[in-house]
């Protein structure tokens, strides 16, 4: 292995040649390039070709070097190396945001163009969370995009024309349209939630509602509704637009049950996943199969497609339910208790009330007496809630990894990269700590 | 002239029979029939075909009976009957909401339908304006539904296979879902403006902010805005969708617009104008020019349907406007004085401003010093604001009157029919006193 610059090295390996080079955050990255002929490519690459052969970005957390090359490599997280007497086969970690970073610039200006309002008052409350710095992680669109190129498969779509490059991307240019519009109905509907629950923050900074006012904050959640809307018909693919519709309709169903529930209800496991596909699982999982359809698919790929959004959503969802009770610790009451201070009944308070059906009575009053929100917490503190939340969330989790591997197969090195980063991923919405 | 029955009255003009029927309320109601052949066509009319040469319904605000058949026909409103030697021929005068009161039972009822919500609490919010009795007075709808029925040309549409009555009955079920639509949209627009300004009643009973709460008012208004959006997909028309999709993004500019005027834009004719446009004239003419899409027209006549549609939603706002003044008397002060009451200025202060530029200090300060509403209607009162109002309202009138006559020549009955009603009712709007 020699030293190619800073933090990179090379190896050659039979008829090929390895880069590695090492990324900040302890990242690293590969590329096998086939053999040189009578090409200059450079300092310390001159006699190797520069086409490359296969180009693979493996990150891991890796807590040191190779401590051992050709036999076996450290790391840290999930990742696994196998060494056979061939080759190196990396079972490759990828940074999922990383992957789409670039093209999540582009949508994020583009996002910033297509809520542009006439009106200035109107301007500055729809481009509020679309500003640089508080456009939050973009989950949701990092998602879609992966998702787009895991389906990239040969035969999909409508191109019999043989021109497949304009046809991959226009393609891609709608399906980019996806993530951004599911990003508008995203962000309309935080303005409007933020109206009803009379927030004062947001992505750390003001809520809408709070710096400009209830009026501008309906006003601009509609707004933004619109603006999707309109996107939408440009796709011109009815299927799409109702499925976002209906996302619509089901993000307001599930705000409506939180906001409405009889005690029996808010005590009921069922009513909690029936009105957390509603307010979280929908948008994603319905977002992901308008990408598998705009790509022409079948329905059993739109299925998967479908599928994974909506258990990944779930998964995030009890997730941020326990994050809520614990925080960055493992401890409980660390988090920022705002459910169970809302009065908000999640999974890990109903997996509680099953081993201590005292603690219902608690529930029931809606955590308002004094030393409620302590007492409950006792009872959790005692009860497999967060654990049961945690096995739930991933048995969701797994689901959605299995449909990952239940797509066509493809050895598309960019699919199966966006593949493994729709793994990673979804790993990470387990084991993220906030 | 013979007796028919207890209110009609039959004629034999030539080789036709005419027969008169008198309605409820002066109206009237006239049918040529053809010689009969050997068929007995019932007490009154045995010799008389069945089959009807031409039906006409024809409505007038007749004071009397006819004082002089065969020369003359009192009548009171602006019907004109003209007598020729060979036959009568009647400037019909048609009610506009009974030509379409049977199709708006149907429309009122799949309306109702269409915003059925599965939690109990978002069903009452979705569903309260579209309750027997507080369903408004169904202006749009019958403007629309009229429209499809006034651009019924042979040629429209796609029908290439002879079966013509198959794509008639589709089309105008299609047409149908744009009135019911475009009643959602107006719906949900008024759920929201009216938390935006707190109001608390509407079509006569409380406001749904005020009975149910702000949120729920919210909520219901982007439930319907999602129903209409996927019952907007369900059309299969993308150009449908975004007309639509962006008359809400008009709804709500106009909105904005109102809230946060500057000074100088509240004294503005032009801003006001535009304001209009989005908030009253937007949606009427838009979904007018809907109508001629679905049905396959030109875009001429897409463009004389958008028109018609414009022009009326402006005559509707500035009348309204002026009975804000005058309410159902012809003098000042008489009305709701709701606009000026809450800062907002229309045109009849528009118009006074540039007679008593003085006026405009009292605007400015938003009429809240007191005796500023007693002031304001005093330079009105002596400025000829009102008056040139409903010359703005006239002309804009008279515009939807000449679209209506530039539409491509029919000589079906019921398209006639229907293009008078139009008229009938641009004619009402300007005449109407609440």
């Amino acid at each position: 292995m020699g030293v190619l610059s800073g933090g990179s090295f090379f190896e050659d390996v039979k008829d090929h040649l390895r880069t590695f080079e090492f990324l900040s955050d302890g990242y690293w990255h590969e590329c096998r390039w086939g053999k040189a002929s009578n090409k200059d490519l450079g300092r310390s690459l001159d006699d190797w070709e520069l086409k490359v052969l296969g180009c693979r970005v493996l990150y891991s957390w890796i807590s040191g070097a190779f401590s051992s090359m050709g036999q076996q490599v450290q790391y840290q997280g999930n990742s696994v190396v196998e060494i056979s007497d061939d080759f190196i086969l990396f079972q490759e970690q990828v940074d999922p945001f990383s992957l789409v970073a670039d093209e999540l610039a582009i949508l994020a200006n583009r996002l910033r163009s297509m809520v542009v309002a006439e009106v200035p008052k109107l301007a500055s409350a729809a481009e509020y969370f679309f500003k640089m710095g508080v456009e939050g992680k973009r989950f949701r669109p990092t998602v879609l995009l992966l998702m787009a190129t895991a389906l990239n498969l040969p035969s999909s779509g409508p191109a019999s024309d043989g021109n497949i490059n304009m046809f991959s991307t226009e393609l891609r240019t709608r399906q980019q349209c996806i993530a951004e519009i599911t990003e508008m109905i995203h962000v309309a509907s935080l303005l409007h939630d933020d109206v009803l629950d009379d927030a004062d923050t947001r992505r750390g900074i003001g809520s809408l509602n709070f710096v400009m006012g209830n009026k501008l904050a309906v006003l601009a959640g509609d707004f933004l509704l619109s603006r999707a809307c309109v996107a939408l018909a440009s796709l011109k693919n009815t299927e799409v637009v109702s499925l976002l519709a209906t996302v619509v309709e089901h993000l307001v169903t599930g705000e409506t049950m939180q906001m409405t529930s009889t005690s029996e209800q808010r005590c009921s496991m069922e009513y909690y996943l029936q009105k957390t596909h509603y307010k979280t699982a929908s948008l994603i999982s319905n977002s992901c199969k308008a990408i598998a359809l705009l790509a022409g698919h079948t329905a059993e790929v739109s299925v998967l497609a479908f599928e994974y959004g909506k258990n990944l959503g779930l998964a995030f969802q009890l997730i941020d339910d326990v994050l809520d009770f614990t925080g960055t610790s493992s401890s409980l009451g660390k988090g920022s208790l705002s459910d169970i201070r809302h009065g908000i009944v999640t999974a890990p308070i109903l997996f509680a009330i099953e081993e201590f059906p005292d603690l219902r009575a608690v529930v029931d009053r809606g955590f308002e007496n004094p030393g409620d929100v302590d007492l409950a917490l006792d009872y959790l503190g005692n009860s497999r809630g967060i654990e049961r939340t945690r096995e739930l969330a991933t048995k969701h989790a797994s689901i959605a990894l299995a449909t990952i591997d239940s797509l066509p197969v493809s050895d598309d090195e960019e699919v199966l990269k966006s593949r493994r980063a729709l793994v990673e991923l979804t790993q990470r919405v387990i084991t993220r700590k906030k």
